[in-house]
């Protein structure tokens, strides 16, 4: 069966479409953060920020069939929903963000931002960080840095991303290790400054989860921030992993301590119904509509208002940032435990429901062990637990369930986690 | 009411987010061709081709629902729906497109396309025509030139349009000018090739649809594909707007007689739900996998495989293509007949279910009148038909409805055409 379906898949879209797994996985189901097989084997799912409240969430199929049954167009016309939505989702955040341009993946709401910066600066020039990934498209690619490959564009420059585990002053104190961090920021703006593209604005993830989740020294966001906008740029908090509740609190930019200029959203948005989008202040997406006519024939529609208001409510009415609070503090403490005695876990980071066990050699110098990861990550699946692997050398164990991911889940995963371990 | 949606539009959109009619239009309801505003009013949809198999249909509903209840998770495990879907698709193509590259939008869709295009030639240079649009990321927009404004761009070259009515060379015979196009396509070409970008391929929408639907001097296509070909470029057919049974039968390039090595298919597919597709040979679509390993969180998901194979089997049950073909040739002719008695009708043109009659002065130039017909697109909204003004000048009414509209719709439509025309 598996054979064949591969087989058919090199066919019809092509050789070499990503799959995860060494045996890939077969779906047919899913129910809240359960998935299953078609021999009815269960697995929780601890991979997908997707389906945030759930897979088959019964709130979303209903506001889709309720929606989709009564009038789905384009933003031509006037239409209630998306002003009720547009109108919850900007109160999500801070008074400077009023306004938002919806669209239908993280990749267009990314262009949206980078074009919003652009045009208010008058300027081209983007830093990202060294490690990252913001989406598909020719410009967004530009970013594109995953492994820490080379990617030059004369508009773009990374820096270093922020981290204490491997960091690139060793000895240092935490707040020298920011400075430096800071300089190479400071150094990639100036950079820009000096070149013809000039500095429109930094993007970030806000918990730099293609990174790794590294632990960020203190206080470097919101320096970053500051030292972005004292050289005319702005601040573009990309929040498609870190949003919505993954970290315990709406957004990742409160955990890591800073205010973006921009916000842009997407996967968990639709609980899987395609829909991103970037926020801003008025001013910013005025001048945004002003310089483009942006018009997206499947965004701003009545479906993607309804579902993706199911979908906030849903996440308010049950109280899921202080369930991702608590059990997501939970697990990572119960991952850190198991450190002792396991010289291969490197290093337990990331907050709320969005964390990275390091595998490591245990060589004293902190070696990437991608092989011992992969393994780790086929045994848990085989185990019923779907996990995948990340970080620039791909040895981070990643975990990232739906936020209906409860206590008794992450119980029935540390001892599933246990048996893995003891295994190696 | 509308007031207080306009002002809350204006705060939580941004200002300038476009709208229809000189009196914007409430939606509330959709039904098969109709739409009712929050008094009940109902309209008949002349204008909307994404929801192709009619507003609100309950297949669509039903497959939504089902698959949504059921499983929709990305497409890094294994699932036959997207299989079914892209085996389904491809199916309706000749033999040479074999894979196909799903996305969220006929924007992604493009990028895809001229991404392809240009792993697979080792060059860069797009060739286009000088009044199109084809999606609104940064790459993308370099191609766009509605109202025939400039847009220029190391990487692009544009081409005048194909047509008869208001041709680059007057008083040629039909012959004559197809020679004169191709000579400008040959032109671009040689542009390219002696520039560092070389060519890479030519796109177009199969039946030039944001060019104002013209009548394409014979052999253009066919000619004009053989050419790229011939120079080392591949030809991407744009079917978002002339695909799916759009023109009485399933492909634009079929009507307009060449055969295209890359397809872009976008707005119809999902019926509203957002989804869009890139198809081209198996080389073409391995080449692109891999130099991108591109992934799409929301495409290729067991969503849009329901809802897509939900809307070709309609299509194909109903027997839509055979509609579109005869009320759409019967709505022409009697579009047609019009011309006699009022000068500002200029043209009658289109296939299928896409016409387009062309409002111009009775000054014997051909003036385009954009002030009659905006004021005749409003009228007909007021006796509730809903349309819109398109082409290079914005001086042609568009009328473009779902491809369930029937005969009576088209008999009700022209008893108020002839009150709208009496009236002028």
């Amino acid at each position: 069966m598996t054979a064949e379906l591969l087989a058919r898949r090199d066919t019809l879209l092509g050789t070499g479409a990503p799959l995860f797994y060494t045996t890939p996985l077969h779906l047919v189901r899913g129910e809240g953060v359960y998935l299953y097989d078609p021999d009815g084997r269960r697995y929780v799912d601890m991979y997908n920020n997707v389906p945030c409240i759930g897979h088959a969430n019964p709130d979303v199929v209903e506001a889709m069939a309720r929606q989709q049954g009564t009038l789905n167009v384009h933003s031509r016309y006037l239409h209630e929903g998306i002003l009720d939505f547009a109108e919850r989702l900007t109160g999500l955040h801070g008074p400077q963000i009023e306004s938002v341009i919806v669209s239908c993946s993280g990749t267009e709401a990314i262009e949206v931002a980078l074009r919003m910066a652009k045009f208010a600066t008058g300027r081209q020039g983007i830093i990202c960080t060294n490690a990252t990934y913001h989406g598909n498209s020719e410009a967004v690619s530009k970013l594109t840095r995953l492994s820490l490959s080379q990617n030059a564009s004369a508009d773009v420059r990374s820096i270093p991303f922020p981290e204490t585990y491997r960091p690139i002053l060793e000895g240092a104190t935490e707040a020298e290790l920011c400075d430096a961090y800071l300089a190479r920021l400071e150094e990639a703006i100036r950079s820009l400054q000096a070149s013809p593209e000039g500095f429109a604005g930094l993007i970030l993830c806000s918990i730099l989860a293609n990174e790794g989740l590294p632990d960020i020294p203190a206080g470097f966001m919101a320096r970053a921030a500051a030292m972005t906008r004292a050289a005319g740029g702005l601040v573009i908090a990309d929040e498609v992993q870190a949003g919505y509740c993954r970290t315990g609190t709406w957004w990742g930019y409160t955990v890591s301590g800073f205010t973006p200029d921009i916000v842009v959203t997407g996967k968990p948005m639709g609980n899987g119904l395609p829909m991103a989008a970037t926020a801003a202040s008025k001013a910013l997406v005025d001048e945004f509509r002003a310089r483009t006519r942006y018009f997206n024939t499947f965004a701003s529609s009545p479906l993607q208002a309804a579902v993706g208001l199911a979908v906030i409510e849903y996440i308010e009415r049950e109280n899921l940032a202080a369930n991702v609070a608590t059990v997501g503090a939970g697990l990572k403490a119960a991952l850190t435990t198991r450190k002792a005695g396991h010289g291969f876990i490197g290093d337990v980071r990331g907050v709320g429901l969005f964390l990275g066990v390091e595998i490591i050699r245990d060589d004293g110098a902190k070696t990437p062990d991608v092989e011992r990861t992969v393994a780790i990550v086929d045994a848990l699946k085989d185990r019923g637990f779907l996990t995948s692997n990340a970080g620039i050398f791909r040895n981070v164990l990643k975990f990232r369930p739906p936020l209906v991911f409860r206590q008794e889940h992450a119980e029935a995963f540390l001892e599933a986690f246990d048996a893995v371990l003891a295994a190696q």
